[in-house]
């Protein structure tokens, strides 16, 4: 950093992600946090966080800087642009909200200064902030943190923090820019010592090495209703279902320029231990009756990986079946209406 | 029928086809039933069946003629051979029991004397009878009947009765013999009047035919937890899981010399009124933590189609993904052992 002021940094959502980048921005001692939060704001507001960390230890009643219950309007309340705005909440843009929506009170819409840190999964992610605000940069962060919130304000990381951060491709600004933004950005995450966090040149790759799991593991597992470590072990799961899944995404990233190694399926597969039987989100989400966060982490690779002619059959109907299951989840929550049941009357 | 004797009938299963199958045979009047029953066998065996059905309305308290909770053992027992056995249980060969071991006492090895009738869906299912009893003549009953058991000896039966009979190709005895008796078969239970019993020559073709609704839209609503009304509604399962599944059905059945109408996808969709709501037999055991019929109904027309070199890239998803359903069921009722989980201790 060329100059010595505290960054102000924006973490947008506080749970099992963001409230470890939070935590971990603020032991780095470079920036101020302002975390936005939702369903935990209360509790949080009031009594902070209680943390379980691989990374930070055992913390009681941590409260990050600043804490809000919704995005600050910069214009309004006359506050100076934000140096980063970190996006750590679920990307779901067939419910929403969508999160060029979402941050826009917090940006100035010819924004330069201000840039956008994505800790979301998924291809295509930054496709609608940059169409919207054409001229901020837009930092790619993917998470392979083992994080989860036990209850709302309590953390618990059992598996540590490793963030790869790099800039997404922006026509309208120079390259350089974006990534001395992101290397900036790696220097005051990476400040406290207590976390994994890298500088990627290559995002794209970062991204579909990523959706190896995320694309394939994580809606099987959701759509059986069964952890990694039991996928594992259910008759056929991996062969017939998982292996099948992986090596499309595979061959769609080759389609899309993005070379995987040869071992990333097998890796990948092994990535959780057998016996910790671990929950990915697509799993906790439909456990929680949460919406699934499936367009960009399954829809996007299939639909880039289709319109570069590769046959991708078996990501097709995980696909579908996500719809049809975030259908289902619309439909439990009161958002579709359907016609009434006729009676079933005897003859 | 050529003589006056009442014929003896063995109907294996009492549960919502079982139980509607004796009642149909003994309005007849040219029958003795003796029902096997198990789960519900000591509530009907104290106080009988109560049955509203759309065919025979209600019935208090009805008993068939005589009600056993095992397959009689008719050399132990000393019994004549049955004329029919009717198999109206589910038929899960990957879970078992094995169909022709549970008939095993019933019958003769070498009989030519009983006739066993499979009111079963799927294909092949009379595959293990044919190499076990070489001699028996199998006959084949499609069923269209729409009926539950709401709970242990109450059936409610709110469509009718419609069931096609044939017998299955035997190439160990005259084809002539089978015909027979499944004719013989189609006049004892239509006997009644009250229901729909016809013969069929073409087995196959009620077979694939049936399998256009059992292979696709059974295991879809199971896998989504929706029944066939909303998935008609759900975003997207119709036209990208339903109808190809579907599709890739008739494209085997066509490879496998069985033509069926250009217009059956469409009504095997809305076979049932979207306004019912239906719960197709696999969603309905799912929801009871029943083990899934999937082998029969799925696993051989996709083993059928694939090996007569029709691609069926949906109905191998689904397949493997009943595949880990049912494991998971396995592990619900301790059926297979797992390693311990590991204690995630924080570092």
């Amino acid at each position: 950093m060329t100059d010595l002021r505290k960054r102000n940094v924006l973490v947008v959502g506080g749970g099992a992600v963001g409230a470890i980048a939070a935590l971990n921005l603020e032991v780095g001692g470079l920036v101020t946090v302002t975390a936005v939060l939702r369903s935990n704001f209360k509790i949080v507001n009031e009594r902070g966080y209680d943390i379980e960390s691989c990374d930070h230890g055992v913390l009681k009643a941590w409260k990050p800087g600043h804490v809000r219950n919704e995005i600050p309007d910069i214009a309004k309340e006359s506050l100076p642009p934000y140096d980063y705005i970190v996006l750590t909440t679920k990307n779901i843009p067939d419910i929403g909200p969508r999160v060029e929506e979402l941050v826009r009170p917090a940006l100035d819409p010819l924004n330069t200064h201000t840039s956008i840190v994505l800790i979301q999964n998924g291809l295509n992610i930054e496709k609608p902030l940059l169409s919207t605000y054409p001229t901020t940069p837009i930092l790619s962060g993917v998470s392979l943190i083992g994080s989860a919130e036990a209850q709302p304000g309590t953390i618990i990381q059992d598996d540590r923090d490793r963030l790869l951060i790099g800039a997404f491709q922006n026509p309208n600004i120079q390259t350089q820019a974006s990534q001395a933004s992101a290397k900036e950005f790696v220097k005051i995450y990476a400040a406290g010592g207590k976390t994994e966090c890298v500088y990627s040149e290559d995002v794209l790759y970062d991204r579909w090495r990523k959706l190896v799991y995320n694309a394939c593991l994580n809606p099987i597992c959701a759509i059986i209703g069964l952890d990694t470590g039991r996928i594992r072990l259910a008759d056929g799961a991996v062969e017939g279902l998982v292996k099948p899944a992986m090596r499309e995404i595979v061959t769609a990233a080759k389609a899309k320029g993005v070379t995987l190694a040869d071992d990333v399926v097998d890796f990948m597969i092994e990535l959780d231990p057998l016996d910790i039987y671990l929950s990915p989100s697509m799993l906790a989400d439909i456990r929680k009756g949460n919406f699934l966060e499936f367009e960009n982490l399954l829809g996007e690779p299939l639909r880039e990986g289709t319109e570069a002619g590769v046959p991708m059959p078996t990501l097709e109907v995980l696909y579908n079946l996500c719809k049809a299951v975030q259908w289902r989840t619309k439909e439990a929550r009161g958002l579709v209406e359907i016609p009434k049941k006729r009676s079933a009357v005897v003859q």
